[in-house]
C-alpha cells in the first residue's frame, strides 16, 4: 500500500521536536528522500535557520511546493492527550504537534513525487521544494531570504503550491488563492500634560485626537472585489494617562492595523491617515510596519488544476478564499506566476491536541500527485 | 513686638510632624491659646481624625476661621535644604513643611484673636475656628464630618474665612469667593474581543466609542458666568487593548472629570453624557462620583471686608477668583452665608523647601485682625 507512506513520514517528522526555528532534523530526513528521486539540492541556512530549495528536471513548467518544519510550542504537555511529539493514532486521527500545521502536507507532496516519478521517470516537469523551518517565528532568516536568493539568480516558478492548512471543514472544500496584505502602524500624538484643574495650561492629546479618530474608524476604505473583502481598519491598543485621575496625559498612543485588499496600496492607505491626521492638526509621530503586500493568484490554470484534482480525489467543490492572515506565500508570490495554499483541515492548527484525519493524509498525497499529472499533460484525462 | 507671635507659634507647628491625618500635638497647643483667651472648645474625634470647634462670644454675626493642621508627606528629605521638620529662617523666609499649607494661616489668626481680645474684651462678634488634621488625605472624617454636627444642632456662620493659600505671587493678590465642582466617571465600554484579521467575528469598543468621545471632547457644556470660567471638560485615562497587535480588544476603559461652574448641575452633566453614550448605543457601564458641588460667594459683604484689609495692610488689589482644586470650603459652604478662603503665596505648597515670606506671617495676622475689626464695627474708618 502506496498509502501508508505518507502516514510513515508524517510520522516520522512528528517525532522531532522541531519547535520554531530548530529544524530538529527533519530536513535532512526530507532531503535524503529527495536525493534518492534525482533531486539536486541546495540547503541554505541564515542565522539559526534552516532552509532548503530542492530541484528536479530540467524541461516542463516549474511547480514549487514550499511549506515547514518548524511547529509552534506544545503549550502544556499535560493538556494533551497523548505527548506532542509522539505521533499518535487514536479514532481515525494522528495527533501531533505539527500533524495539521504542516508536517502532513510536507510528507504528502514528498510520497506524491515519489509515486509519481517512479511510474514517470521522464515527467515534462520541472519540480521544486522550498522548505524553511522559521515560518512560526520571526521568519527573518527563512522563506524571505531564500527567495531573495531565487530572485537574484533569476528562478522563476511557474506554480507555487504552499502546503498551509487552508481547509475548514473538510479536506479540499478551502484553497486560498491570496492573502490580504498587513499594514500596522504606531501613532503617538503629543500633548501637554497638566493639572485637570488647569486645562488652559494643558493640550490633552485624547481630546485633540479625538475626532480624528472617530474619522479613522468610520473610514469607507474600498470595496474590496471578487476576491477581497473590503479593506478593514482596526486600533488594537489605545492608551494615555498617568493613572492618576486629576491629571491630563501628556501623549496619546494608538496602534492599528489595516488588512487590504489589492483595491489599496499600503502608500495609499499611509497618505490617507496622514491627511487625517494632518486635517485635524495633531502633533504627532506615526510608525509604519508592512508586515506584507497583498497578493493574488486570480482563478486560471493553479486553481482549476487544484479544483478538479480536489473533485476526483474527495469528490469536493473547493472554494477560493483570501482570508485569513497571512502566509510565506506573501514573500514567493514575488517570483511566483500563480500561487495557491492548500492543505489539511485547519481547526486544530496551534492548539493541544492537533490532529489530521488519517485519511486525509493518503487524500492530500493523492491530489498533489494529480495537479502533478494534470499540469504536465494539459490535455490528458487523468480521471481514474 | 506682636508681630513675632504668629512666626513663634507657625514655628511651634510646623515642628510638629503632624502628617496627616496625625495632628501630632497642634491642636492641644492651639487648643491652649484660645482656651487662655476664653474660647470653649470641643473636640471632635472621628476615626483617626483629631477635629476642634472653638467658639468665643455670643453677640454679633459668626464668623469662623477653617483650616488643617495635617500636612503633606516631606518627600525625599535629603532633597530639603533644611529639615522639612525643623522650621528654618533663611533670606527673608520660613522654611518648613506647613509653612505655607497651611500652619502659618493659624497662626495668623491665632494671633489676630489674641491681638484683637486684648485690646477689645467687648468685641460685638461671635468668633470660632474650625479646625481639622484631614484636610490632606481622604478627608472623610475631617472637616465634613464637623459640618454634618454642626448643621445638626441648627449653627450658621455668617462670615467663614478658609485659610488655604490662595496668593499666586505676593500676600493678597487672590481671594478665593468660591470653587468649581467636581465631577468624575469611569467609562466601561464593551466591545468583543478578536482578531484583527477577522473583524466581522468581533465589535472593537474603540471604534463603536470613537464618535461619542469626539462629541463629549468637543461639547460646549456651558458659558461659565462672572465668577466661573465655562464647564471643562478632560478625559484623563483612556485603555483598550491586550498590547497584542494582532487583537482587537474586548473592552474601553474612559476616565474623564468634569469641574463645572454653577451654570450646570451634577445630575445635569450626567444626564448629558449618558444621552451622548445612548445615541451611539453603547454597551457601557458608568460609575460617577461626585467629588464637590460647586460653591460662591458673590461679591458682597465678606469679599469687600478682605478686599479693604488687604488694600489697607499691603497695598493691593486682591482679585476674586474660583480657580482651582476644591477645597474644605465645600463642605463649610452649606452652613455659612458668606465663605472666602484667603492665605499666603502657594507657589511651594506640597513641595521641596515650602516656605512663606517672614513678612506675610505678621502681615497675614494683621489682614485677619483688620477684617474682624471691620466686621465688628461696620461704620467705623480703619485705615490705621
Ligand atoms: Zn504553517
Ligand atoms: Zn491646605
Amino acid at each position: 500500500m502506496m498509502e501508508i507512506e505518507t502516514l510513515k513520514l508524517a510520522k516520522a517528522l512528528i517525532a522531532q521536536p522541531s519547535v520554531t526555528p530548530d529544524d530538529h532534523g527533519c530536513q535532512p530526513l526530507l532531503m535524503s528522500r529527495l536525493s534518492a528521486l534525482g533531486f539536486n539540492i541546495e540547503t541554505m541556512r541564515f542565522g539559526e535557520t534552516d532552509n532548503f530549495y530542492a530541484r528536479w528536471g530540467n524541461q516542463g513548467p516549474l511547480i514549487c511546493f514550499a511549506g515547514h518544519t518548524d511547529v509552534v510550542p506544545a503549550g502544556d504537555e499535560s493538556r494533551w492527550n497523548s505527548p506532542p511529539f509522539t505521533p499518535t493514532e487514536r479514532e481515525g486521527k494522528l495527533f501531533g504537534r505539527g500533524a495539521a500545521d504542516m508536517k502532513s502536507s510536507v510528507a504528502a507532496f514528498v510520497t506524491a513525487c515519489e509515486r509519481l516519478l517512479l511510474q514517470q521517470p521522464d515527467l515534462p516537469l520541472r519540480l521544486a521544494m522550498l522548505i524553511t523551518s522559521d515560518e512560526e517565528g520571526d521568519g527573518h532568516d527563512g522563506t524571505k531570504r531564500v527567495v531573495e536568493t531565487l530572485k537574484q539568480r533569476g528562478e522563476l516558478i511557474d506554480y507555487c503550491i504552499v502546503g498551509e492548512p487552508t481547509a475548514v471543514d473538510t479536506l479540499g472544500d478551502m484553497i486560498k488563492n491570496g492573502r490580504r496584505g498587513s499594514l500596522s502602524g504606531t501613532l503617538r500624538v503629543h500633548g501637554r500634560q497638566g493639572h485637570v484643574a488647569y486645562p488652559h495650561m494643558a493640550a490633552n492629546p485624547v481630546h485633540l485626537a479625538a475626532a480624528a479618530l472617530a474619522e479613522l474608524t468610520a473610514m469607507h476604505w474600498d470595496n474590496g472585489n471578487t476576491y477581497f473583502p473590503p479593506t478593514g481598519f482596526q486600533i488594537s491598543n489605545i492608551n494615555a494617562g498617568t493613572g492618576a485621575t486629576n491629571v491630563i496625559p501628556g501623549e496619546l498612543t494608538v496602534q492599528f492595523n489595516f488588512r487590504f485588499s489589492t483595491e489599496s496600496s499600503a502608500e495609499n492607505l499611509r497618505q490617507r491617515v496622514h491627511t487625517i491626521l494632518d486635517k485635524h492638526n495633531l502633533h504627532y509621530d506615526l510608525d509604519w510596519t508592512l508586515s506584507g503586500q497583498p497578493f493574488l493568484t486570480t482563478a486560471g490554470r493553479l486553481t482549476d488544476v487544484a479544483q478538479k484534482a480536489i473533485k476526483s480525489v474527495c469528490g469536493v467543490d473547493a472554494e477560493l478564499s483570501t482570508t485569513g492572515g497571512t502566509s510565506d506565500g506573501r514573500f514567493i508570490k514575488d517570483i511566483a506566476r500563480e500561487l495557491i495554499e492548500l492543505g489539511p483541515v485547519n481547526a486544530t492548527i496551534h492548539q493541544i491536541d492537533e490532529c489530521v484525519d488519517i485519511t486525509a493524509l493518503a487524500q492530500l498525497s493523492a491530489i498533489y500527485e494529480n495537479m502533478l499529472q494534470q499540469l504536465a499533460w494539459p490535455d490528458a484525462s487523468l480521471h481514474k
